[in-house]
């Protein structure tokens, strides 16, 4: 199911469609729901029932799960919607690549720090990320509910664009795409939040260029995975040490 | 302007010394000064006007303005103390560094991340750490404080105990310990705030040898300084992408 974000007015599926006062009250009713069970726990017939409204009139409306997140939270795109199309293939590998097949290859790094960074120019996404941040520290069910949500919405579709999902264990997957989000949150936060000076001062293609490569190899390098010890790394790399100092 | 708290209303000079009333007014007003003024516009002089004591005293119970800052936000160390000790050589090197004198050398990375998750492991710290966060979302002065904050007494031990300062120009010192930033703050808030479970869960040898070859290549690897342009890079490397590739 891949969401259809924009909701639509005016077929009436449901008793009180097209009220603009229908649709405040399943957002209403989603975003308790998001805080109460987070987005794992939350789900569309729950939502309907708050907002006593029939479960197809909130799939008619928003679509997917995501996109009625990201209509309750104010977020102006459907993270896997925007993410599936900007990081797919052709939209990044410029022939360059060689390695391997599908999903990630030189480039692709950068390239996703690009996307990123483009979209965090959208004032609006800025003002939603920021507010989660600050839901996330100041109260434990925000930090499950933001947590979830950036797992499934966001790393989820990060791992089948960088073809993480056909090439190694789930477990794998979730590792290498958890600590691209090491290094993108901190980002994010570095640049959004804190404005460190080099960081916010930088342009996007410094930034491209100078993260990208650590993005690729948290998602295709020879990488330490959890619970392997030295002598058996993924992929029978070297130790970790001296790993990102390669280069050309 | 610095100075301009309300004027000293004579001089009570140790009077009030020893006196833990005394330590607590010195301690509101750190507060209250870091907050107004940030880190850096904040003086042991305004703080001790605003407490009506004299400045020696402020000195004589917190020594330096970092350490007065510390006990203020209740940080149970001073970072710039304890990362001294901490990147110290011979605290890191086993022997294998052989690339140039002093500095980031192989190891260095990932002993700096052993560090930093080590001293998260200390409730107190941790908790210091995402009540800091917490303002820095709410409120763009305390964003002030805690970006001027961690670029003195942080990224700058950073940047001296990997040899930065003595081997490039500061501009170039202080982007590569900001990259350094973006890395540490997410993984940082990853664990600790998100509890994302690949990185909650994983081990500090797991997460030292992953990350630490990122936080090489920042400090010591070729990537693109601002303000330069494809075909001179920094140090004279290849472009960034898959910079990070290469390996043993």
């Amino acid at each position: 199911m891949t969401g259809q974000s924009a909701a639509r007015r005016g077929s009436r599926a449901g008793r009180r469609s097209g009220d603009s006062g229908t649709r405040e009250a399943i957002l209403d009713a989603a975003r308790a729901q998001f805080a109460q069970r987070g987005y794992h726990g939350a789900t569309i017939r729950a939502i309907a029932a708050a907002a006593e409204v029939d479960p197809a009139l909130v799939h008619h409306f928003y679509g997917t799960k995501e996109a009625l997140f990201a209509a309750a939270m104010r977020l102006p795109i459907v993270p896997s919607e925007v993410l599936t199309a900007a990081l797919a293939r052709d939209a990044w590998d410029t022939g360059s690549a060689g390695a391997g097949g599908a999903g990630a290859g030189p480039g692709f790094g950068a390239h996703l720090v690009r996307t990123a960074l483009g979209l965090w120019e959208s004032a609006e996404l800025r003002e939603t990320f920021i507010g989660l941040l600050r839901s996330a520290v100041t109260s434990e069910q925000a930090a499950v509910m933001l947590r979830e949500f950036i797992a499934d919405s966001i790393l989820s579709t990060v791992a089948r664009a960088a073809g993480l999902t056909e090439r190694g264990t789930s477990a794998e997957a979730e590792f290498r795409a958890a600590m691209v989000a090491t290094q993108m949150l901190g980002l994010a936060f570095t640049r959004l939040v804190l404005a460190l000076p080099p960081v916010a001062g930088a342009s996007v293609d410094d930034l491209a260029v100078t993260v990208g490569p650590s993005i690729e190899r948290y998602l295709t390098g020879e990488i330490q995975l959890p619970g392997r010890r030295s002598g058996e790394r993924g992929r029978g790399g070297e130790p970790g040490r001296g790993g990102g100092r390669g280069g050309g």
